[in-house]
């Protein structure tokens, strides 16, 4: 009674089940990096908010300039020098000029800037033009930057640096941005030990509570980790309610046993609506999604190297999903470095690390038995093999997809 | 009087010049994202500590099974199941089975699991086996994941969620790594206000400071904001010093004037030497490097967009090194949508943004007069023109280097 999805049906299943998280606040630039703006943010003012010069040189009419030329200068009369961060309050009439360093502001009658490289200064109140200034030339206009009421991002944008910069510029210095989602994370399986015991025979660790954790903290959210629940309907069944509480998703890894993945699909259809039982990929086919009163609760592979790919697929696209995040990622090419076969129907994602040699780059696939997780801390991305080819041949060039967290 | 260095020589500069903090801590697994590793960290025992069967089936001695097929079953007695979690302590002798799920432990005397798929119950104790099982087969070997002393991970590793999940199967849940590196942000200029404040005439917000500190956080490293200091070699100086007592690295910024420029470096020259002034580059040829007592302070432009390449580029190499961080970075090969001239003599660096169309990644220059922050904000990625070529051509194929933060 598998309800069994391919990777491009969970997509769609994740964009038209789930709807973006509303919740906002407000937070100062030195908090913003990573997180999602909750709306545009347009310019109230114009910037720069006069007209600038991009040089250190002098502030001229650009019509007096015209025809001169470094063997027939134009002389200008000098008036009294610019100063950063003053008014230039002196208005420049025909024949004058007026020494202004980069970034100064541009007097009035002047609309150009001649390099103070093409000047000559004689010493007795003027200055000698070698060289013809356009209109225009070295000056940031008014309003050149930004313009009042011009759009300067738009709602979901992922904040990174140049961003926190663009809005500092606009005096935009506290930001809406949409609220921290809360990401519970509880870990099944009567195997599982906290990850600082020594494990007993029969016994391994939780390694999906950390790793999904960390995985949660990169997103710029919240991880409320619930801890290991045994292999008991009731009890994974109170813990998930305590978690759908507080939480806005809910992440519950393992058990790997054939039981426990049929008692969590239960455990979610009794809250709500099972989506999906089983995803046509390779590593992460028993992964579960379900619609518990608008919240999604993903129930994933118990093995960490599978958690792993799931969690870095269809984790970050719910988490993209309610934030309502615009993120575009596109991938490195680089040339498969041995032959991969693959023939299980579904489509297979195999990590790898890079390599450069003699300026190519180099995919090597990292083999590993399912399980295995120290392998995957060598892996820096993955590439996919659609479910309908065979494999893929040494020498071919591949999308490697780079995971960032 | 300016040391001019080519962006290479910069890298090589900072790489001989400046050593590896070697200040350490021990943080949880919680808070270990994006930290720097200080030492190997190796396994004190093996992962799995036991044999565990891969799939749900029995456990069984592969040479029972040899020759068998569907229609010539092989009829073995079957042991009490195996639970998770729990040893397997009966002995397999020949003849048995035991059904064991997935992660359970492999009983002695069994060397092999038989898929359930392949088997056939016969209700009276007994299991047919429909396949035969080759010794190995669907069991991960005690140690298979990794050996006691084996290497884990590296010294200069920049932990990642895979990476994390590592470390807790080893059960290394507490981890030494660099201290955070303390960065000191000056913005100089007379013309600056706080980003929070309405600039009057001939005034401008300070942008770099915001921009650098997301930049430092960004880079798990803590931002020592000074705010912003006026044009005066002597209060320059005075702040200086108190960010070189209490920080690792300083970035000054601004101010765009000529005569400003000088001051910075002869203030870095008063507290040590000044190891270049200006890089052959567009944007960002106006950057200092000194080395004060070990401590780099860096002079970056005041323009917010050449300051923006300067800390992706610099920065990043300074961090790199006081860190002793190991990164790599891969560009993503994309077609130019349009003609992008250059003849400055001196390298060039792009803004682009990315956009798909047709299976093709193209890179859209984003054009910037100098000193535009807005614009920069549209940027994702960087492509780098040499300093001997004229020009890059539409349709040419270029490397483009994103930005992660």
């Amino acid at each position: 009674m598998l309800i069994v999805k391919t990777p491009e049906e969970v997509f769609e299943i994740i964009n038209s089940v789930f709807g973006e998280r509303m919740e906002t606040e407000e937070v100062s630039l030195s908090d913003a990096l990573g997180r999602v703006l909750s709306e545009d943010v347009c310019s109230t003012e114009h910037v720069p908010g006069f007209d600038r010069s991009t040089v250190d040189g002098y502030a001229v009419k650009a019509s007096d300039t015209f025809g001169c030329s470094d063997s027939i200068p134009v002389v200008l009369s000098l008036l009294d020098e610019i100063r950063m961060g003053e008014e230039a309050s002196e208005c420049l009439k025909p024949g004058e000029a007026a020494y202004i360093p980069t970034g100064g502001e541009l007097p009035k009658g002047a609309d150009g800037v001649l390099m103070v490289e093409y000047s000559e200064l004689y010493g007795d109140g003027t200055v000698g033009v070698l060289c013809p200034v356009s209109p225009g030339e070295n000056v940031i206009f008014r309003g050149d930057d930004i313009r009042t009421g011009e759009r300067l991002l738009s709602k979901g944008s992922v904040l990174n640096t140049a961003q926190i910069g663009a809005l500092a510029a606009i005096g935009k210095t506290n930001v809406p941005v949409k609220k921290k989602l809360s990401v519970g994370i509880l870990s099944t399986g009567d195997e599982l030990v906290p990850s600082s015991d020594v494990p007993g025979p029969g016994q391994v660790r939780d390694v999906n509570s950390r790793m999904l954790e960390s995985f949660v903290i990169g997103n710029y959210a919240e991880a409320v980790c619930y801890g290991i629940i045994r292999d008991d309907k009731e009890e994974i069944g109170r813990t998930l309610d305590i978690a759908l509480s507080e939480c806005d998703l809910v992440l519950i890894s393992g058990g790997s046993s054939a039981g426990l993945k049929d008692t969590t699909a239960k455990i979610i259809e009794e809250r709500g609506e099972l989506l999906f039982h089983g995803i046509a990929m390779k590593p992460g086919k028993p992964t579960i999604l379900g619609n518990a009163g608008g919240k999604p609760v993903m129930g994933l592979p118990g093995h960490p190297g599978a958690a792993f790919f799931v969690a870095q697929l269809f984790v970050t696209a719910l988490l993209d999903r309610l934030y309502g995040r615009k993120q575009s990622e596109f991938p490195v090419k680089a040339v498969l470095s041995e032959r991969v076969p693959s023939n299980h129907g579904r489509a297979q994602y195999v990590g790898v690390s890079l390599r450069e040699e003699n300026g190519i780059l180099f995919a090597d696939p990292v083999h590993s038995k399912s399980g295995l997780i120290t392998t995957i801390a060598r892996v820096c991305g993955y590439f996919a093999i659609d479910r309908d080819r065979e494999g893929l041949e040494k020498g071919e060039e591949i999308e490697v997809w780079r995971f960032s967290i």
